[in-house]
């Protein structure tokens, strides 16, 4: 289609391409390019929605109990009754922070990660902050899902044990394929899986509970090996809270609702609140079940067996299809949660790219209209993780959920800076500020009041986290986060600079250029040099032969060549006494440079040699592409190649 | 310095660089570039001569006896007699190949290599044959040389023994070093250490043989194991060809004075052809002298220790300073050997290359005026070989000799081709051939027989180093050198077409460029599009704007801006529908190509924008450098980038 339109005296033409991609082996791995107006435009209800946003969330029962009782075992198999009450401790902290987002759902319709409720209420660090512990989060939640995912599965096929990173590795590759193609979040793809893990999960616990209840549960039949210390320590409150801190993990993904509430039917505020507070209703009452169970089984954490395997083997009597079903409802929903990153991190750097955060490549659509740059790099990165802990949940656990927190930290502390904000303007008013529009609202104290101790909650857990586990990894993070922000501030400063330096604002015409010289560097004459000559000739009427001699009968040989066939145009010989092509020409452009007047354009017309095969320019100089390298950085001076190319 | 002249009608201005090349690594490393009005013109005399030129022959005699006793090792020591009735047969060998050198020597006083003869008289497969056996034969002279003076240093420091490797590529890196510097064969340098070599070798000879007559020389104590194989073969006629075959890598070098005659003073094809046979009754004499005495004293062939050094030990009657003297000369002269291939094997391929058989870049000569390319492909290949063969002497020597004795048979045969056309001459008569004129001579009958004889004689050595090593290794270059000749015909012919393609024999310009028309594809508006813009303005007053969109806004936006600061020019804008770049513009500049007149011209003028640093390429596109790459083999169709550099 071409339409040709003359506004203002610039005629405009718009044209669509109607070119069809090539099938190739890219269109067989991830399917055949979208048209940017396929974009989907459904909305879920909170059933599908749960399925959708859960999993992270959900898929944390999986391993939280068991990096607990792992940490306890330090001081003996004693220690493992502080686990249900610690659990109900998290579980308070979860209802918190739940009804804290509860709050941010309503107030970001448009959807509110922490990267966004900082960036719009608390400024720019604060959002770098938040952008760099998302970032950090939502790598980490590829490789601990992942890695906790092939513990499930090493728990039911003992034999695959030395396997793990290449199982791992194996399925975050499948997880970014299927991504690549882009997972159209058709609902009830994910909907079967998930309910199949909470129904699988909730049959686990009340099987086992009413099987302690009336006395015939018993405990783990063949316990995984202890793998005890060498010596027994006592039960400090240090390690309490470092165990906290470790089942503190579930908390991760709560707050993967309220980055998707545009998914949502409408009122979709409301049905995104619902489905949250549903969400933790679920997690809470599985992860305080099995924290309950596990002390009277008698569960041992152990690399070789999960505590929710042992739960199931116990509580269903052996490995039957029960119990075969949790452990690949559990793997299932682990990888699935792996999706929840792959959704959210490109969607991440796509924001903070459009910000200017991040280099621009982060915002390009491939063509599948996903993110497919932040789908690579998420995947790649997880992958090295992955391959560096040698796919050990406990050994990445202590990397983990420090980001979580502190991103939880800064949304609540920007959601409370903006109920603050809101308290202050006149009832009725309006103000709009940065993204969004603050509308004066009653009962605004009650809320910040929450927002603010939901904050205050997360910044302890936090710190907490950040003390009990530094020398185990967390210092890793720490040290990582600090310098992901100072990154993001010099990708920012450069483009803003950039934007400065190019910006039309106050930019004036520079005079009309004077004079433009042609040079034409040669090292023989033939019908390659003379197509670069009638160039140059088209080009302007002041052109210059050069040829830089290492031999006096070559140059002579060029010079009476040049008498025949070079229509007269003036060739520069340059002495090379010391055998080098490059610098005599650059000394000679140098010099012709400072006597130019100024704008006055140089340009160098090189005739390049296309071999017909690749392999043949090992037999060829690449002059042109030398001179285009250093001469690349010189004002005023263009390089064109003049290819001839031989049939 | 600038001269301008006038001649018929064109301009021709001659100018000599004055930039002084800039000190780095480079320079401290191999020294200050040399102008090419440096290159030294000075001749040398018979004693040094022989000093420069004998290194390789005589350093074979530190490992042709050895090779020859590991063979007949297989029958038991008993079969060790034989070494010196076979000794014998190569001093005879040698005689004969000298008589036939010494004819060539005067017949070539410009230097007559293997690959001139065969070239000159015999045609281009043979004289490919020799280039390619050439070739081979400098790569493995220097992999075992090397190799051998290893194995003189591990004979007297036994710890080495496991460091042979990183030994021998240590050595082959220093000497590519110094021939990278450029040898200036200063003569006195080399002098020192033959003449050392010579007279310890004489001396070790000597002792042993007087002592041998007074009866006080016994055997060697303390012999190195023999490494005795599972069971005793028969002293069988192929054994004794096979070990002949291994003592007739003696001969190796004797070709080099044939390649460097240009070095002698006048006259010189007399100088050289005296030091030719002096040279050669040298390398006999000492040849039959260790051949003789291995039998008396029961030397062992070993890994462990040369057979040099026992005979040593032995006539010296220990470890002393004449021993350690002989090892260290053995040493040095191995060494020395391998500065042989460094100079013939860059001259080699620099002519091999002007010839067009080889990439031209081997006949650039570097900044210390020698053929830096040649001598480095030389050490990186010799250093390969090292490394696959764990330094070993014996390993190596089935590959070896093979070369040589093709080009000995070659360049022996093409004399022979030439004094047969001398003989068809009149008396008197001359005649122009290829490169050297033919003069009519007498005795071109017993000449001809001489260097047919010796071609026959090499030809037969090959032969039967061929058969009774194929299995060991000399398959390996008999699988190469063909490979190596039918691809230096395909170099070959890839230059001969290129240059027919590009002649300008039966060349007619074609008619004057009728239209020239560029595009200026843009992203959206700057400081940078319009100094592209600006350029194209001054190339032609056809240009057109190309705008691809992937979002009607920006479109809109670029459109609205083009209004303002595009001067009229007309604006295309690409719709994208699957958010391609690349793909929309080149179809639209085939369509334009499609429709265009005969020799019309397309050029792209590219705005790249130029980073402060490099590492900021990674936060842009890099669209310019691709759309080079895809344009580059379209005909017609120019790229210039325009670069705009932010300061």
């Amino acid at each position: 289609m071409t339409s040709l339109e003359r506004q203002n005296g610039t005629a405009v033409q718009r044209r669509t391409a109607e070119h069809k991609p090539r099938r190739s082996w890219r269109t067989r791995l991830i399917g055949r390019p979208l048209e940017t107006a396929d974009s989907p435009h459904q909305t879920v209800g909170k059933l599908i929605g749960l399925a959708i946003f859960a999993s992270d969330a959900l898929s944390s029962t999986a391993y939280a109990t068991q990096e607990m009782l792992l940490v306890l075992a330090a001081a003996g198999t004693m220690a493992f009754g502080t686990v249900f009450p610690l659990s109900i401790a998290i579980v308070i902290l979860l209802a918190i922070v739940t009804l804290s987002y509860e709050q941010t759902i309503h107030a970001y319709p448009n959807g509110g990660g922490s990267y966004i409720v900082a960036r719009d209420n608390l400024g720019d660090l604060p959002a770098r902050t938040a952008g760099a512990a998302l970032m950090t989060d939502y790598i980490l939640t590829v490789a601990v899902s992942v890695s906790s995912g092939v513990a499930q599965v090493v728990s039911a096929i003992p034999s695959w044990f030395d396997y793990r990173v290449h199982l791992a590795v194996g399925m975050v590759l499948f997880v970014m394929i299927v991504n690549l193609r882009g997972v159209r979040e058709s609902g009830k793809a994910f909907a079967i899986p998930t309910y199949f893990f909470v129904a699988s999960m909730y049959a686990t616990v009340v099987v086992g509970l009413v099987r302690y209840l009336n006395g015939s549960l018993g405990t783990v039949p063949n316990p995984p090996p202890l793998e005890t210390l060498h010596e027994l320590q006592a039960l400090t409150p240090f390690l309490v809270l470092h165990a906290f801190s470790n089942g503190s993990a579930a908390l991760t993904g709560v707050e993967a609702i309220s980055n998707g509430i545009t998914a949502f039917r409408e009122p979709r505020s409301r049905n995104a609140g619902i489905t949250l507070i549903w969400m933790s209703a679920i997690l809470g009452t599985l992860f305080l079940g099995i924290g309950f169970l596990a002390g009277p089984i008698g569960a041992i954490p152990s690399e070789y067996e999960t505590v929710i395997s042992q739960l199931a083997r116990t509580a269903f009597g052996g490995q039957g299809v029960l119990y075969l079903g949790t452990i690949a409802a559990t793997t299932v929903i682990l990888i699935m949660a792996t999706n929840t990153s792959f959704a959210g991190f490109p969607r991440l750097t796509a924001l903070m790219a459009e910000d200017g955060f991040l280099p621009r490549q982060f915002t390009y659509r491939g063509s599948r209209l996903v993110y497919s740059r932040g789908i690579f790099a998420l995947a790649v990165i997880a992958c090295l993780l992955i391959i560096a802990f040698g796919a050990s949940v406990t050994g990445l656990i202590p990397l983990y959920a420090i980001g979580v927190y502190l991103s939880f930290t800064l949304s609540q502390a920007g959601m409370a800076r903006r109920w603050w904000k809101i308290g202050r303007l006149q009832p009725g008013a309006e103000a709009k500020e940065r993204g969004s529009t603050l509308r004066s609202q009653p009962g605004w104290k009650t809320k910040m009041m929450i927002n603010g101790f939901g904050a205050l909650c997360t910044a302890v857990v936090m710190v907490v986290f950040s003390v009990t586990k530094f020398m185990e990894g967390a210092w890793i993070v720490l040290v990582l986060i600090p310098l992901l922000v100072v990154m993001l501030r010099a990708i920012s400063n450069h483009y803003r600079r950039l934007a400065q330096d190019l910006s039309l604002e106050d930019f004036r015409e520079p005079p009309p250029v004077p004079r433009h010289r042609i040079l034409l560097p040669i090292s023989s004459v033939h019908q390659g040099t003379l197509a670069a000559l009638r160039y140059a000739q088209m080009l302007s009427n002041d052109v210059t032969a050069v040829h830089v001699s290492t031999d006096p009968e070559e140059a002579e040989r060029v010079r009476a060549q040049w008498e025949i066939w070079g229509k007269g145009v003036r060739l520069v010989i340059l002495g090379s006494p010391y055998r080098l092509f490059l610098e005599p020409l650059l000394q000679y452009i140098d010099e012709l440079a400072s006597q130019r007047q100024p704008n006055e354009t140089i340009t160098i017309v090189v005739p390049q040699f296309v071999p017909r095969r690749w392999v043949h320019n090992l037999l060829h100089t690449q002059t042109a592409m030398m001179l285009r390298l250093v001469l690349l950085f010189k004002r005023g001076v263009i390089i064109t190649d003049v290819p001839y190319q031989v049939e």
